[in-house]
C-alpha cells in the first residue's frame, strides 16, 4: 500500500515509517506543526502572527462552539456582541489590567489612507484618542453593564460573546499562541460576592465537563497563583491538561473579579436595602487554543486523531473503483450506504456525519489523507465487499493495518457504538497518561531531577505533573521558573482524582515551612 | 390596560396613542431608532460608530446565521477564517478596490503602549507596514487562494467566512450603517467564466430565497449600474427591498469579479489542456444590516414585528398572578404549558421557542414589553382561564386588543399553523406594499414629481420604486442623483413579478434614445 507524505509500515524489522515526520519522540514541536499541516487544519498567513483556519479546522471549531454554546445557554447565559475597539482611556481604568495588556496590543491611530508625496498611500485622519483592538473586553463590557444595571432586579447579568481578539505575540504557534485568535468571553455581574463566586466555579465546571466529555481530554481544575492571575482579577481558576510531551496546557480560565472592574466601570445598583452597591463580576473564556490541546492530546505519528463527538466528519466511505466494469455499481452501493447513514443513524443526539470520497486519486493516497485528517472511521468498499454485502472498516484509534470486515447491516447498526467506543478509548488513554505522569515530589533535588532532560533518554519528554508542597512564596516560584522553566500550574481544587495525592498537609521542601496541600508544578505551553 | 413607554388606544375619537413615539408618519428615521431601542435590539456604544448588539438582537442574528449557514453548506460551501488585518500592500493590489476603501478604514500603526513623558500611555512599536482592519477580504483571501490552487483539480474553491469588518463611517445608524458590523463573505474561485457567473447568480438566488421565505421581505433581484458596482468587480448584483417609507434597502450583494482579483493575487492553475490560466472569482455578502431591513419592513407604531421563522422566541406565556390564593396553581399551569410546547410542538423543523415571563411587573408593562419586542404570540393565563382550561391569545400581526380565547389543547395543536399564518401574512402585506408603490414612469417630469415630497401630504414617504426607461448613461444617473437623491437601484433580472412592467423595450425619457428595459429608480438607505 502506498503512503501519504510519509510512508507506511514495513514488514521487515526496520523501524516503522510514519506518515508524519519527524515523530513525537524525534521532535515534538515540529511534529505538532506537521500534524496541523497534514490534517489541513490551519496555516500561517502573510499577516505576522495571524493564522488562516482552514475548513477542516474550522469545522472542529464549529463543533466546539455548538456544544459550548448550548452549555452556556443551559446555564442561563445569553449571547451579545460588543465593539472590536476599546478606547485607550477605557483600558486604563483598571491599573493592573492595562499593565497586563499594554505590551502586546494592536493600536489603531488613523482612519483614512491618502497618497503621500511619493504617490504611496499613507495613514491620515489621526484619531483624537487611539483605539486598541480588544485583547479582552472587561472594560468595554463593564461600561455597558454600568448603563444596564440600576437596581438589584437587573441582576444577575449573564452575557457571553463569541469574538476575535488580538494580543500582539512575536513568537507564535498555530492555535497555541497567535496574535489574533477566536474565543468566547463570558462576562457576568451579580448582586453578591457569593453569587459571583458560585458563577466562577460553575463555568470552570462547564469547561472541565466539556474537556473531559467532548474533547476526551482529562483536566485538573485548580486555582492560579498570584503571578499567573488574570490582570485585574481577585482569583483566577483554570483547567490544565497534559500534552503527550508531559507539558501542561492551560485550556480555559474562569476569573472571580471581585468588585475591581465594577469600581473601575462604576457598575452600581440600588440594593434591596435601599443602599447603592457595586456589583460583583466574573469573566471566563476558552479559545481556538483548545484545538491545539486536542491535537496534542490524541494525535500519533500518523497524524491527527479526533474524538468522534467533535470530529467534522465521523466516517469516510472509500469506494474502490479501479475496475471499469464494476465502477458504477460500487459507486451506487456506496452512495446508498452514505445516504442511509446520514438519514437513519444518530450519534450524540445528531445525524452521523459522512463523507463519500470519490476523488480521482490513488487508493493509498486517499486512505492516508483521511488517516492524517484523523477521521474516526474509514470504510472501504470494493467489488468483492459489495458482492458479500460487507464493508472493510478501519478505526483511527488502532493501527492502520488493523482493519476488519463487517456485514453492511451490522456496520450500520453498530456505528454509534463504534464511535462511542472510540470516544471512551481516547479518554481512557489520555487519562492513563496523566495519572502515570503525575508524581508526588518531596525534595528540591527530586523536583530539579524530574525536570532535567539531560537525565533522560527521551529529550522530548518534559517530566510531568510534579505534585509538590509549597508555602505559597512567590520568590520560590520565581526561582524554580528561572532555573527550570517550570511553573505552578495550579493549586488543585478538592473533589478530583488526585485528592489522595495532594490534599494532605505537609512541608514545603524549599522553605521547610508548613504547606496546606500539594500544588502542580509543570512545564507549560 | 396600562401601556409601556407610550400608551394604548383610547375608546374616544381622539387619535390613538402608540407605544412608539414618534410614529412612522411623524418621523420615520426617529421612529426606527425608537423601535430598535424599545425592542432592546441594540444600542450605540461609547466607541464612535460601533454598536452593541443586545441579546434580543443577537438572537435574531443567530437565527439568520443558522439558516444562511445551512443554505451555504447545501450549495457546497465550507466555512473558514482569515486574518482580521490586511497589509496595506495587499489592499493596493487591485487599483479600484483600494480606491473604494482607502477613504474609510481603520489603520493599525503600532503594537505596544508605553508611558510617555507626562505619564500617559502612548502608542509605540511602530509597524514597518500599516495594517488595515479588514473592510472586506478579497485581497487576503485571494493571496491564500493563490497558494491553494495549483491545478484545475483544486477548483472550484467554495469558501465562506463569518466575521466582523470595519468601514469608517461618520454618520452611522444602528444596523443600517455602522463602522463595525458583522457579516458573512463568500469567496469562490472557478476554472471557467461560466461557472463563476453561475455561482454569482446562485448566491443571489440564495439571498432572495432567504429574504422572501425567512425574513418575509420581498426583494427585487437586479444588476447594479457601473457607479454602484463593488470596487474591483466586473458586475455586481443585489437584492433590493422596499421599506415602509418607500426607500430601497440594498440587502445583499453578489459580485462577479472576472479575473481582476485573480490577476492581482496571481490565482493561477494548470488547466486540463496543460496551459496556465487565471481563475475566475466571485464574492457575496450579507450583514447585520438585514436586521435593519427586517425592522423597517414589518414593524408598526407599537414597535417591532418579527417574522416567526427568525424570531428569537415564538410565544411568551404571561401568567396573571395578582391573586395570592391561585398564584401557585396558575404558575404551575403555565410552567406545564411551556414545557409541553417546548418538548412536543415543532415549527419550521425545530422545537417552538417559548418564554415564560414571571417577572414581578405590572401586567400592562409586561405585555407591552413583549409587544415592543415583536414576539409573534402572547398567551395570557389567569385563574379563570385555568379553570376553563383555556388561554387568551394575542397575535403581534393584529391590533393589540384583538385577542381571542382558545381551549388549551386547541392552542397547542394549532400553534404551528398560527405561526405559519403570521409568517405568510407578513410576507403578503409587505408584498402588497411593494406592488402598490412600484409605478411605471414615462417622462422626466413625472419622475421628478414622484420623488418631490413638497407635492405630498406625507413628507415621510419617499415616492416608491419608479420603473423607468434609461439609456445607461452615467451622466443622467448623476444628474438625477444630484437633483433628487434618487439612484438606479438595479436593472431587474428576468423571471420576477415585475417582468410585465419592465421588460419591454422603450425610449429613455432623458435622452430620447432607445432603452432595452426599464430600471428601478428609488431613494435608498
Amino acid at each position: 500500500m502506498a503512503a501519504g507524505n510519509g510512508s507506511t509500515k514495513q514488514k521487515s524489522n526496520k523501524p516503522a515509517k510514519t506518515a508524519i515526520s519527524p515523530t513525537r519522540s524525534d521532535n515534538y514541536p515540529e511534529w505538532y506543526q506537521q500534524v496541523v499541516r497534514a490534517a489541513d487544519l490551519a496555516e500561517s498567513s502573510p499577516v505576522r502572527g495571524c493564522m488562516v483556519i482552514k475548513p477542516w479546522g474550522y469545522g472542529l471549531w464549529e463543533n466546539i462552539q455548538g456544544v459550548l454554546d448550548r452549555m452556556f445557554k443551559e446555564t442561563g447565559h445569553q449571547n451579545a456582541y460588543f465593539p472590536l475597539f476599546i478606547p485607550l482611556s477605557y483600558l486604563e481604568k483598571e491599573a493592573q489590567h492595562v499593565e497586563g495588556f499594554a505590551k502586546e496590543c494592536a493600536v489603531v491611530t488613523h482612519h483614512r489612507l491618502e497618497a503621500g508625496p511619493d504617490g504611496k498611500l499613507i495613514p491620515v485622519g489621526k484619531l483624537e484618542e487611539p483605539l486598541i483592538v480588544r485583547p479582552t473586553s472587561e472594560t468595554i463590557i463593564g461600561e455597558m453593564f454600568s448603563q444596564w444595571v440600576q437596581s438589584y432586579r437587573d441582576l444577575p447579568l449573564l452575557i457571553n460573546q463569541w469574538a476575535n481578539v488580538v494580543r500582539w505575540e512575536l513568537r507564535t504557534r498555530l492555535f497555541l499562541r497567535t496574535a489574533e485568535f477566536l474565543w468566547q468571553e463570558g462576562h457576568t455581574a451579580h448582586a453578591t460576592e457569593a453569587e459571583a463566586r458560585e458563577e466562577t466555579m460553575r463555568m470552570l465546571d462547564v469547561y472541565a465537563d466539556f474537556a473531559e466529555n467532548y474533547m476526551a481530554m482529562p483536566v485538573i481544575k485548580g486555582e492560579k497563583t498570584e503571578c499567573e492571575r488574570f490582570p485585574g482579577a481577585v482569583q483566577t481558576y483554570s483547567i490544565e491538561a497534559m500534552m503527550q510531551d508531559r507539558k501542561a496546557l492551560q485550556s480555559g480560565t474562569s476569573h472571580f473579579l471581585g468588585q475591581n472592574f465594577a469600581k473601575a466601570s462604576r457598575i452600581q445598583f440600588l440594593g434591596e436595602s435601599g443602599q447603592h452597591e457595586h456589583a460583583w463580576t466574573t469573566s471566563w473564556g476558552v479559545s481556538t487554543r483548545l484545538i491545539g490541546g486536542l491535537v496534542m492530546t490524541h494525535s500519533d505519528d500518523n497524524g491527527l486523531v479526533l474524538p468522534p463527538k467533535l470530529a467534522p466528519s465521523h466516517v469516510v466511505i472509500l469506494p474502490i473503483l479501479h475496475k471499469e466494469e464494476t465502477r458504477a455499481q460500487v459507486l451506487e452501493y456506496c452512495t446508498k450506504l452514505a445516504d442511509e447513514l446520514k438519514h437513519s443513524v444518530q450519534y450524540d443526539g445528531r445525524p452521523v456525519r459522512v463523507e463519500l470520497d470519490t476523488r480521482d486519486l490513488r487508493g493509498g493516497d486517499k486512505i492516508w489523507s483521511w488517516i492524517k485528517k484523523g477521521i474516526p472511521l474509514r470504510v472501504e468498499v470494493g467489488p468483492r465487499d459489495m458482492e458479500a454485502d460487507s464493508v472493510f472498516v478501519g478505526r483511527r484509534d488502532r493501527e492502520h493495518k488493523d482493519r476488519f470486515t463487517l456485514k453492511r447491516a451490522e456496520f450500520v447498526n453498530t456505528l454509534p457504538d463504534l464511535l462511542a467506543e472510540i470516544q471512551t478509548g481516547l479518554h481512557d488513554r489520555a487519562t492513563a497518561l496523566v495519572r502515570e505522569n503525575s508524581a508526588c515530589i518531596n525534595t528540591r533535588d527530586e523536583l530539579y531531577d524530574y525536570f532535567t532532560p539531560a537525565n533522560r533518554e527521551q529529550p522530548e519528554i518534559h517530566g510531568g505533573f510534579a505534585l509538590c508542597h509549597w508555602n505559597g512564596d512567590g520568590a520560590i516560584e520565581e526561582q524554580v521558573k528561572n532555573d527550570l522553566s517550570v511553573t505552578v500550574r495550579g493549586i488543585p481544587l478538592p473533589g478530583q482524582w488526585l485528592d489522595d495525592l495532594v490534599r494532605e498537609p505537609g512541608t514545603c521542601p524549599f522553605s521547610g515551612e508548613p504547606s496546606p496541600q500539594r500544588v502542580v508544578f509543570a512545564k507549560s505551553y
